[in-house]
């Protein structure tokens, strides 16, 4: 639709996850057409991204060097471990400031369908990690689906064996949801975990 | 929420239009953990976009040349004009295949609330395009909202004088739309405008 470079950018964010095509020619214009947006900024993070982050040594989150900046805060609680599936998940968590332990990012979920086992995970480092006994817990956060249920399964059982408590992070209606609107099986594991008041 | 570049281009993407912090965040690890996306390709093209494009000297649309490749075509009728606000109006007109005429970018709607006067469009570079009387019909394709028809109504007054004829684009209901969720406005407009069968 357009000359040169403004389609070939448009394309381009047009394969970024969530831009479809409109929001792709909206991004591009607002680029071209607002002076005050830092292109060359974006430009050169973009440039940069892929040599200057890694992946903590330790956990697995992303960071700018050998060990994340979690990892390396003393002020956190090395007695617990919280299992999740993806860096963003970490985020996720720590915006709750509900935990002050350590995380272990496994790099994705078991899916047979997808062709992911138990050995395309980081789960020998989990492990590693646990060997010394400083671990007293090891929560499991991967998600409330198929996938993340068949990892947690899968991990308990491996961990059976260690003297470890091992949790899961509780399933239930979610806070400020509608009861009425509750799915199946979210609604009959809210009863299942239902707890005295 | 992370370290340095990642959070630097979270932030960065978050300022593009209809990005919010979420999608901002999905898409800075899509690039992160996806190696087949280019992102160099992105970084580079982000980096050229403002040099390499120009607006056409004739009609306003984007362009890498002086003159865009509309108004390059010799196979567009020169004898009409679509006068519409912006660059991103020309390409949704051109998707319907139904205009072979060339093109008039007014750069915006005069909007007296936005600070924007007929000084600040490019309607002195429209009348110098009527100038030569080549141009036999005007189309007043801004948008059917209350800035865009008042320039449209500024537009016609100003043509009333030259011998071309100016019309408006209809207003009416939306093809494949319900006439039972159609606004007011619109419906009042579909009544006004109706034609015989």
């Amino acid at each position: 639709m357009y000359d040169g470079i403004v389609q070939d950018l448009i394309d381009e964010f047009g394969r970024l996850p969530g831009i479809g095509p409109k929001s792709a020619q909206r991004i591009a214009f607002h680029i071209l057409q607002t002076p005050t947006f830092d292109v060359a900024r974006l430009s050169q993070l973009l440039g940069e991204l892929r040599e200057r982050v890694r992946f903590c040594e330790v956990c697995g989150n992303v960071s700018e060097q050998e060990r994340c900046a979690i990892c390396r805060d003393p002020r956190r609680d090395g007695t617990l471990i919280c299992v999740v599936e993806d860096a963003k998940d970490v985020s996720a968590i720590e915006r709750t400031r509900e935990f002050r332990g350590l995380y272990h990012v496994l790099g994705g979920a078991i899916s047979p369908i997808a062709g992911v086992g138990p050995d395309e995970l980081r789960i020998t480092q989990l492990m590693q990690r646990l060997a010394d006994g400083t671990v007293q817990e090891v929560i499991l956060a991967t998600n409330p689906n198929l996938e993340g249920e068949a990892t947690a399964t899968y991990l308990s059982r491996l961990l059976h064996s260690l003297e470890i408590r091992v949790t899961r992070l509780a399933s239930g209606l979610p806070v400020g949801g509608d009861l009425e609107y509750a799915d199946e099986v979210t609604l009959g594991r809210a009863f299942e975990g239902r707890r005295s008041i």
